[in-house]
């Protein structure tokens, strides 16, 4: 038995696990301890992160999945979602406050590696997963390796530009897939209207709530066709808000598929699923890095 | 002294090379034979092949550069620049004609390794070759690896989906990038004008010429932007015709570059440089596969 540590800074919640990296997780009564704490501003960040791993208790290791472009030392350079968030040395930082080593990643890496090891990614060779929440995280898994980049930054797929005179995204620039395709998007091409109303209207069969689905899964095979043209995977894992509606939405995401990407009728698909993880693949994942080897 | 040869398989032209690989490639001198054959129809293309390596004489290892959709044992699905080309056993027929090992993989993949082993690649860690030919070729070498992706078709780059209701690819899509970023592109955003007028016309300061090469400028980056925010290179090598005008082209590449790139001011820059082994890169490339491991 080898316990660790993983926690996920989310948005609005700071979410820490302690699991048995010795056996497989398959459902969240593999989970051990969990401890919970709204995320704060950034400036106290640190101090949270510290006073959550000490709640969670003994264990071998500690590892943390930040939002943002994290650099491979463990500096969060910026993440929209968490106010005053500029050059935070959270590794740097707790490991001084906790003497001892901690592993620190991108939150999408850290979920794709979760994914793949104890996921709907198992047994792939070469992985996409693909979080559609309020914004779009990306990480890449090849041979059981997380891609890294050589900043730390690859996977940042959110931002890739799908129609450049399109509607301004929170980075800055127009048109980024993260615009169409998160959950604010979603609400974008609904006019407004919450997601979770949509999707409930379209399940009645309502129809203007059944085109404004397909149009925003139309936006997401866009995103998962670029990146099966960069990197022809074999498994894209989809996860995020959109995955609680995947009986309808997923349907018409590989229709859509089909009509986006290079080819398709001369290659081998990737298989497109949806994570199993749900909220807990961040802290999951976490927990995991200093057992997986990451690449450039 | 290693004696390999490579072949390029090219839409009007196919050129075979033999290279010592032992030694270093820094200019045309170091190519010890050189043989061209006008590319025929795909039923011919392997008949075409065997005599070309025929001529290319005594050497250790034959490889051979295709483009288009290439599969991991050396089928080519599909190739729209070379007619009848679906399912071609490239790999498998020459082996019998030529009664020994063939080696065989995507042209753009080929001239990546070539400039990362020998041109304005070297000592990239993670580095993309974009080819802005008459199509837009990819490929992507990380830590000395070709990656392939599991089925061979990972760099498909300008496949990319950058205005899913822009003019018609091609492959038959809407809004690929090589419709704005490739050759061909160049001459559309003219409206027909020939891509070196309008590089010239530019030189000379005709403000109509530079607004035209301005938004092709901004198309190319858009492109290098998303590869960027995915896989986070150190290098970023551009070559085919455009490499020819850089000097009044990629001042503005670089320039779109850091307004369409994710969080520019947070991150280091990879490097945009300008390919240095001209039309014999998919042939060198070729003739080093045998020496360089591919990933999934």
């Amino acid at each position: 038995m080898t316990l660790a540590a993983g926690i996920d800074v989310g948005g609005t919640k700071c979410l820490g696990i302690v699991i048995d990296v010795d056996a497989e997780i398959s459902s969240e009564h593999d989970i051990i301890r969990e401890v919970r704490y709204p995320t704060p501003h950034a400036s106290k960040l640190v101090d949270t992160l510290t006073e959550l791993a000490i709640e969670l208790g003994e264990v071998e290791t500690i590892s943390v999945g930040v939002p943002g472009l994290i650099t491979l030392d463990g500096v969060m350079r910026a993440s929209p979602n968490i106010p005053g968030s500029v050059d935070v040395a959270v590794k740097s930082e707790l490991t001084t406050k906790l003497r001892r080593p901690i592993y620190v990643d991108n939150d999408g890496n850290a979920a794709a590696l979760a994914e793949w090891r104890f996921g709907a990614g198992r047994g792939a060779r070469n992985m996409w997963m693909v979080t559609l929440g309020t914004g779009i995280g990306g990480g890449h898994v090849v041979n059981g390796e997380v891609q890294q980049g050589v900043n730390g930054f690859a996977g940042e797929i959110g931002h890739m530009v799908v129609h450049p005179d399109g509607p301004r995204c929170t980075c800055g620039r127009k048109g980024c897939w993260e615009v169409y395709a998160s959950g604010r998007g979603l609400r974008m091409l609904a006019s407004g209207e919450p997601g979770e109303n949509v999707i409930e209207r379209a399940r009645h069969g309502e129809t203007d709530a059944v085109a404004v689905l397909e149009a925003y899964a139309r936006w997401v095979a866009i995103g998962i066709s670029n990146v099966t043209n960069v990197s022809d995977p074999d498994v894209i894992v989809i996860g995020g808000g959109v995955s609680e509606a995947a009986d309808i939405i997923m349907p018409m995401i590989r229709r859509w598929f089909v009509e986006t990407l290079y080819s398709p009728e001369q290659r081998k698909h990737p298989d497109l699923r949806i994570a199993q993880l749900g909220e807990h693949a961040g802290a999951i994942g976490a927990a995991l890095l200093p057992r997986f080897a990451t690449a450039t």
